[in-house]
């Protein structure tokens, strides 16, 4: 198992785009209870199942990742997750040590932008790029999970 | 993925003991939810995680299952899954061609004997042996999953 820790915010501007290239992500969901998650993501022609545990204050979260025959990702997207599951661009953006992930949803998520780090530990200090907005860490409403049975474009705020 | 067919049966006697060597089984469910389970096993000093999705009449059910490092399932076993997980002596038994699975199940499961055979076809013929009793391949009641919420020594029939 690993721990991930994991802060996670808005992007309020669009600085970041001219700092990396971006991979399409397709990931749905085979459960969602009592905060536990068991993920199924596509990324290129690699399948991945991972299972997540229940988070903590501070971003902490037990995480089991396995990579899976992408035919098993596809057909476990098809018929086991609730569509449509999530698609989004991943942009990896290295910024002195660390790796920022920004995150820009497709379809019916469409117009939301998050930005995750990975963290080493919980209070770790990080220099925060100007184009990150408020901190949402702790908001269920920005986890994947919540935003695959509730879309940004369903939530009544754009 | 795999197609399971699978058809279950009550035992209804000792018949099958002097057949076969059994091996410990411990398992439990990081999901169970619209016919849908996550199942972890640990079997001797090996882990799967196991992922099935909704059942049809006839006994076919979708099955993905990977083998994953024993400490993995076992962190999994203790943190995500209900208390207490399942336990089983599994015995296989060859009989022509078929091989069956007789489970005998521990805790507080004690007392609860089945037997499963996987088929090739939902209407493969097969021979049954004298030591098995009623079939209850779609009473979900003898579903492990269900087995792990609603123990056999709780049904209040012993």
């Amino acid at each position: 198992m690993a721990i991930e820790i994991e802060r996670k915010f808005l992007v309020k501007s669009d600085e970041w785009r001219s700092l990396a290239s971006g991979e399409l992500y397709a990931q749905g969901y085979i459960a969602n209870e009592a905060g536990k998650t068991v993920r199924v993501r596509i990324v290129g022609d690699r399948g991945y199942l991972t299972i997540k545990g229940p988070g903590k204050m501070g971003g902490a979260r037990p995480e089991f990742e396995y990579p899976i025959p992408i035919k098993d990702a596809q057909e476990m997207i098809e018929t086991l997750c609730n569509q449509p599951v999530i698609e989004k661009t991943r942009y990896k953006i290295s910024l002195g040590e660390l790796i920022w992930e920004v995150d820009e949803f497709h379809g019916n998520n469409q117009g939301l932008i998050l930005a995750e780090v990975e963290l080493t530990s919980e209070d770790q200090e990080i220099t925060i790029p100007d184009w990150i907005g408020a901190e949402v860490t702790s908001d269920r409403r920005y986890f994947n999970a919540y935003l695959a049975e509730h879309p940004y474009q369903e939530w009544g705020i754009n």
